[in-house]
C-alpha cells in the first residue's frame, strides 16, 4: 500500500447530467434515461478513469415531471446490472433508514457485494419528504430527531446481521457439514424500532462488511456519520464552507474514537472544463441558457420553504429566516445563505438570477470552471488544505462532461501524484485505504 | 403469433440442484453458490434451451446450516445481473407480499423490467414462517386469512402503482415537457393494510405490467391465484394430483371472469434423465445415496408438523393426522399425504425412507425417471391430458441434470411441435402468450 494520502473520485450518476436543463441540450441522452447501457456505459467511462464509485442517490416520490426526471431506475438493481459488466469500480447505493427494514437493506448490500466481487457501499439517508413517506404506509415523515434515532439502529442491525456469518462460517465439506452452525449466529436484536432476530440469509461477503457511507450535513448526520460513516459525502459551495465542514466532522470522528485519516470526505463537485477558460464558461453558459426559470423558482421555493415564484429574477434576492427559524433540512439552506453571503459585494445582495444559476447544476455544491490546470489545481488546494480528501463528481452533463474530466483532469492529478495509476485491489474497501473487518 | 398452444417451461434455480444432497455430489457446483457467474451460466444454458424464464424462490430466514444451504444471493439483484448477460429469457423473482411494502415490489419488479428490457415476472408469496416474520418487526406470522387479505391488497396497490404512468407520459420534448402531469397519476390508496399515494418514481416499463405468478396451493391460495396469476406453480406429484389441480383452478380463473387459457399452470417437474432407463435410475440412486437420514428426518418433521427424528426409517410409516387437522401449511402436507396413499399397497404402508425419498428431491413434486423419449412422452401426456400447460424445471443437481433436459428431452418436444424452435419475442409477456397491457 501507497503511505502518501491519495486523492479520490466518486462519479454521481444522475439522469442526463447534475444541471438542471442537461436533459435539454440537444447531445443530452434523455432517450436513454431508461436504458440500463447508458448507466453501464458511464460506469466503464468511470473504470477508466480509475474512480473508486459510481454512487446512486435515491427518492420514493416522484417530483413534478413536466421539468425533467429526477428518478428513473431503482439503484440496487441498476448497480446489479453494472456489477455484471465490470471488474473494478466500487457500487454505491443509497438505501432510506426510514423505508425498509435493515434486513431488507443488509441482504440486498450483502448479496451485491458477492455478486460484484466485493465493491459495495450502502449511503444510509433518513429520507425527508413526506410525499415519500406516504408510498410507504405513514401519513408523513416522523420528525429528524426521530428519523435519525432509527437511522443508528438500523446501522447497528445491519452491521450486526453483516457479521452474523464468520469468515470462515462455511466449511464446504461434501462429507461433513456446508456451514458449521457455531459460526452462523442470531443477533437477537429487540430495540426501539427494530425486532431482528437474524441470522442474515445471506453469508458473509467479500469485503466483509459493505462500505457505509453517510451524508449528513445537520447536527444528527454529522454525529450520525462520525460514528459510522467510512467515506462522506459533504455538500461545500467554497473552500471556507468546505474547511469549516472537514475539521468539524474528523474533530467528531475522533471524538467518536475512529481514526479520522481513515474516513474519506468528499464534497460534492459540479466542473466545467474547456481547453481554455472561456471555452469552459461557454459550456456553462450553453447550459444555464437552456434553464427554465419558473420551475428554478419553483424548486428554490422547496429549499427555502416559502413560495417565491412570482420574484423577479433580476431584482436582488430578498432577505431570508436565519438557519434556526427554518423547518426546511438545513444543510441546503445553510448552503444558500452562505452562497447569499459571498455573493454579497459592498452590502449588495446578489440578484435571484444568480442563485438559481448556482442552484441549477448540484444545488450549491462546489463548481470549478476552466481548464483542466485550473481545475486540477482547485482540486489539490482543496485536498492540501482540509477542504477534502476528494470528491463526488457532479458533472452538470453526461456524458461529456464526466469525459472532460476523466480525459483532461485525471491524467494532471496522476501526474502529480495525487491519484492512482492503476486499482491496487479488486475491493471498494481496498480503492478507500479501508481495512478489511475481521468477524471469527 | 403461432395458434396451437405450446409447452411453457422455466427453470427453477436453486443452489446446486433440487435434491437435497445435490452439493455433495464431488461433481457439484458447491464453492460457486455465492458465485453470480454459476447463476449466470445456468441462466445461458436456460436460454440456449429456448425456456421461458428463470425463476427464484426466497426465504427470510435460515434454515440450518449444516445440512447444505437453502439461501445464499439475494433474487433481485441476481436476476438483475443475469439480465446484463442474457437476451431473452424471462426472469421470475419471488417478492413476500407480507415483508415488502408494495411500493418497494413495484419499483423493483419495474426498474428490473426496464433494465432486462421486459422480461420480468414476479411470483408473490404471504411467506410461512415465524421465524422470517422475527427478522422483519414482527413477533410471529400473521394468520393465513390476514396474509392473503394483505397480498390481495398488496398486488392491487403493486398493479396500480404499475399502471401510474401511462404508456405515452414520458414526451421527452426538449423544447418543452419531459413527462404530461395528466399521465402521471397518484393512486391514492388507503386500504386495510396499506396507505399508498403513487405514483411510482420508476415510469412504465418494457411490458407495461411485469408478469404477475402465483404459486397457492391452499384455498386462498387458489383463489389468490384465479383472480390475478397469469402463471402458476403448481405441486403434483403424479398425473392425477396434477388434472385435479389444473381442473380446480382453471374453473375457478373462469370463474373469475378471466380466460383460463391465458394462464399457464405449471407443476415442478424433477427429471433423471439416461441414455437408458436404468442409467437414469443409477443418477437418482447416485444422489438419495448421499442423503443424510437425520436430516430428512428433521425436514419431514417441519412439513408434518411433528418431531420424527427417532423413527425407524426401515419401518412402515406412522399414520398421519388429516389434512383439516394440522396446521402447517396445507399444500406440501396433503401432496404427502398422497404419495403415501398411492406408495401404500395391498394395505402395505410405504417405509418412511420410500418417503425421504420422495422429498429429498423437490419434496414431492412429480419426478420423472427414463430416457428423453420416455419423460418427452410423460410431459405429453400430462400436456395433452389437462394435467399440465408445462413445467417449472427443478433440475436435481445443477447444471447436469438440467443440461441433460435441455440437449436431449427438448429437442424430442420441438420434434413434435410442442415446443417453441425460437424466441417469438423479447419479453416474458410473449413467451407466456400474454396480451401487452395498455395504459392511457
Amino acid at each position: 500500500m501507497d503511505q502518501e494520502p491519495k486523492l479520490h473520485f466518486n462519479l454521481f450518476l444522475f439522469t442526463a447530467g447534475h444541471h438542471s436543463a442537461a436533459w435539454r441540450h440537444p447531445d443530452s441522452a434523455l432517450e436513454r434515461l431508461g436504458d440500463i447501457s447508458y448507466y453501464q456505459e458511464l460506469a466503464k467511462i468511470s473504470e477508466r478513469g480509475l474512480l473508486d464509485a459510481v454512487f446512486f442517490a435515491d427518492g420514493h416520490s416522484v417530483p413534478p415531471v413536466a421539468q425533467g426526471a429526477r428518478w428513473f431506475l431503482e439503484p440496487l438493481t441498476t448497480l446489479s446490472a453494472i456489477a455484471a459488466v465490470t471488474e473494478n469500480i466500487g457500487l454505491i447505493s443509497t438505501v432510506s433508514s426510514t423505508f425498509y427494514t435493515p434486513f431488507h437493506a443488509a441482504r440486498f448490500a450483502a448479496s451485491l457485494d458477492h455478486i460484484s466481487g466485493g465493491r459495495v457501499g450502502i449511503n444510509v439517508v433518513t429520507s425527508m419528504w413526506d410525499a415519500e413517506a406516504r408510498n410507504h404506509n405513514r401519513e408523513a415523515m416522523p420528525a429528524a430527531a426521530e428519523r435519525y434515532a432509527r437511522a443508528e439502529e438500523f446501522i447497528q442491525v445491519m452491521t450486526g446481521l453483516w457479521d452474523s456469518w464468520a469468515d470462515d462460517a462455511i466449511v464446504a465439506d461434501r462429507q461433513g457439514l456446508w456451514a458449521d452452525p457455531d459460526k452462523v449466529r442470531p443477533i437477537n436484536h429487540q430495540g426501539e424500532h427494530f425486532l431482528v432476530d437474524g441470522p442474515l440469509t445471506v453469508p458473509r461477503s467479500p469485503q466483509g462488511k459493505p462500505v457505509l457511507i453517510q451524508a449528513g450535513a445537520s447536527e444528527d448526520g454529522r454525529n450520525l456519520a462520525a460514528q459510522w460513516a467510512e467515506a462522506i459525502y459533504a455538500v461545500a459551495f467554497d473552500l471556507k464552507a468546505g474547511q469549516d465542514y472537514y475539521r468539524d466532522v474528523k474533530s467528531r470522528i475522533a471524538k467518536a474514537g475512529r481514526n479520522p485519516d481513515a474516513t474519506a470526505i468528499l464534497p460534492g463537485l459540479v466542473t466545467y472544463i474547456g481547453s481554455t477558460e472561456a471555452e469552459a464558461r461557454a459550456k456553462k453558459a450553453e447550459l444555464d441558457a437552456l434553464l427554465p426559470v419558473q420551475h428554478s423558482l419553483r424548486e428554490l421555493g422547496l429549499f427555502i420553504g416559502q413560495d417565491c415564484s412570482d420574484w423577479d429574477v433580476d431584482a436582488p434576492i430578498p432577505d431570508l429566516p436565519s438557519l434556526e427559524e427554518v423547518t426546511v433540512p438545513k444543510g441546503r439552506y445553510g448552503t444558500i445563505l452562505r452562497m447569499i453571503e459571498v455573493d454579497t459585494v459592498d452590502g449588495k445582495r446578489p440578484l435571484v438570477r444568480q442563485v438559481l444559476g448556482r442552484l441549477a447544476a448540484g444545488g450549491g455544491h462546489c463548481t470549478m470552471i476552466g481548464t483542466p490546470e485550473q481545475v486540477a489545481d482547485e482540486i489539490e488546494t482543496w485536498f492540501r488544505n482540509e477542504g477534502a480528501d476528494g470528491f463526488n463528481l457532479m458533472p452538470p452533463m453526461l456524458p461529456n462532461s464526466l469525459e472532460d474530466f476523466i480525459d483532461h483532469v485525471i491524467p494532471i492529478l496522476q501526474k502529480r501524484g495525487l491519484f492512482r495509476t492503476e486499482y491496487e485491489g479488486k475491493t471498494l474497501r481496498s480503492h478507500f485505504g479501508l481495512e478489511q473487518p475481521v468477524m471469527v
